[in-house]
């Protein structure tokens, strides 16, 4: 029904399966990270399932930024609605080059699957950004959650190694991302 | 090289080739339908290429539409930024079933994969959409200027048939689609 | 089982869930395009599943066409049995160019995924093809049913305005193509 | 161009890159096998690039076969035109549980991708057959003559204990098998 | 959760369903191949489903051989852990051109998807080798045993003909192959 | 030709196309992170072009480790061919549950693709692991090298927030990560 993958009896279907109402609403930004990021995807529009898209809604305050991560599943395209955006996206081993540009209201820019990558308020104002996905479920890998707020945690002397730090300072980065 | 897949010798790649401006700008709407899609897919970002993403602006005259078409490569998600929109997609055969509803600021919409849709202008004001599409290079089919307006026309006698129309208002219809 | 992917319990899986008899008997064609598609895809034949191909069988009367139309899952080859058909495709915009052909007993033609195509009986005498498509589930969406016979109807202004015709036309196309 | 993915110079595509006449020509069985495949891939229709579909005719002589093969790339529908033919495929290892039937004209059946299948002449008369092929390359593995006429030849010891044969038998048959 | 495709409740995961240990231990070669192949797929791993990537080890006697097989939804990559492998594959219709080499300790050899292909120990003691496949559940078709070994057998009289064998010998190997 | 994939001209593909010697020998660990990767993918084996799959070979140091990192376009299938792993990967946001667990000989685990994953020698000895890939080309994104050793650097500050350390010690860490 509708595209031969829909889940849901199609007797039960209706329009409101392909419909979300609220993302001209601003989100409230987290404390730490001065962002938040509202999703709109399969979870919210269960039409979405096997389509391939989905939307997302960022918001920054002034000095926020969404940290370094990653998309396992999908790449995205994001237009800048307003304020001034320096945002980036980190190639793989062993280049590891950095393409960083500063964006301004209007602007769009591209960041390919699964690279780590950012975007962090550089303006005077809060800033929000609006990004398609190429997944109805993209995923999201924030490398600071992930590496040093993990459930339950890495070994510290593993990430320590890794990060060339000491014990000392990973159990205490640990102890910050703890949720 | 970026994911292994992009096309370029990578050391004359930069960040401009992930990046466009502009899009904050209203294009000017055709006078017939009375609206304009601005497109950001891989011709005007080459660094899209393989990633399966790309974004559109839509902006619509007071009673204007994007008329009904279909996008052969992708599914479509839908924000309305500015506005009020009526918004719509039929299903396919037998059953062609019109999924419709009327959007506001803020609204979210999906138009699944190969599926006929449209947009039309129902409020006071200019509207204006921003779309995400599942595909580098999605395509658009305008279902009146593929029928009625193909260079060379389709024979009158066959659309006469098929849309039940007489000849002569299929040869009116073919020279006002025709380009 | 037989592929990995089959769904039912493989004990029970048997020959006949591969096999379907009557392709070589003429369908009845429709009063209104003179044309029937007797469908053999994964309804008629559960082990088509996962499988990505199914056949169709089009009989065509004096006249007769199969009305434009796209596939949204599938490419499409054609091979004519008997009689003489004139059949084209549109390409998508901003091109829309037409490409068409008259076709004899033993000529093979190709329809790609998603674009709007048709065959018409051009001859003195009823015709036949047989068609693979790459989808076990490929999906029809006839131009004419869809824009003007959907149910519910999409509002008569909306058409008016894209197919350049006045309201009244587009309500009597309503009426014509009502089920 | 026409679905995005063409290779040709948009402007030197023409209808007849989409075309291909002769397939109801019988054409003239092999002496050994007695049947003869003739092919409509992308070699004989350049527009099939990327479109996932191809069709086949297949002529049997009375005792002819279509020996065992498997298509590497396609699942197969097949449609019997006339005559009436044994046909089978076996599933994998370790259950090797052979689906088999006769058919009759106008009789479909269905090959998966990868499985080794055959067709065989049973009937009175010549018989003719049309499958469809999810690629548009979908290649033909032969077994015998992949197994014994391999060039250059695979060790005979090495065949001999695949197939429990003694190696003078084995290279008997390469000799036989060898083009 | 996981990669947003894994089946079971995620309150269920754990660690051990991305665990499987023993492949360290020989497997005992089957009598008449003198081989045995010990799977890691998702049947012995579930967190494996979606992820297109399995392991497998192969233990060969003086003598013994892995016979002729393709498997239909995988490549492989093979890794010789001790001894000396005669290996090969055929490619496919009409050239059957076979790539053919000794392999020892420490070489990688690449067999592409569907391809029948081989490998016999010609060394002195027993050899070990490791292979990766590009699917959770990549299948076997061993020739020998699909060709003369299904349930039911094939016809003797199909089989006589396509490998050019008389009635008689053919039906020895099929008792041979019977199970 | 060989699986209608492959680039080279048919004439010119040789048995070296698909094979690669060497991977029995130890590599030298990295001196910081005690580990060496060697990789059998499309850069050392053309013929595994399409193909989707590839093979590594890491060797660990006595406290040596495979740091945090992602694959973006493959899964990974890992095999203990000596020595004790600890090893572990992360699942997404928000849940970011830790898997791990500690690896001996004969030991398979998986690691789903893009997901953040390591391995750390917790063994008295060197350990050698090969691991299979489902890509020709999987990538590595080793998190700190790409955090903080892009080149050109990341801006201290984004990392400082991101990470929750001070600036300071953010520029210590990218003059260590320099290359």
């Amino acid at each position: 029904f509708v595209n031969g993958k829909f889940c849901k009896d199609p007797k039960f279907v209706t329009v409101d399966d392909f419909f979300k109402s609220g993302l001209n609403k601003a989100g409230t930004p987290n404390e730490k990270t001065g962002s938040v990021v509202t999703l709109v995807n399969v979870n919210q529009i269960p039409g979405l399932n096997t389509l391939g898209i989905s939307i997302v809604r960022i918001d920054y305050a002034v000095n926020g930024q969404n940290p370094p991560h990653t998309h396992p599943r999908a790449s995205e395209i994001l237009y800048v609605a307003h304020g001034t955006l320096l945002v980036g996206f980190v190639t793989s081993n062993p280049e590891n080059r950095l393409f960083s540009k500063v964006l301004n209201e209007g602007d769009v820019f591209v960041f390919p699957e699964g690279l780590v990558h950012f975007q962090a308020n550089v303006g005077k104002y809060p800033a929000v950004a609006f990004a398609g996905l190429s997944s109805q479920n993209p995923g999201a890998i924030v490398i600071a959650d992930t590496v040093f707020g993990s459930n339950p945690p890495i070994q510290p002397n593993v990430l320590a190694k890794a990060f060339q730090l000491d014990t000392r300072t990973v159990m205490d980065l640990q102890a910050k991302f703890k949720k």
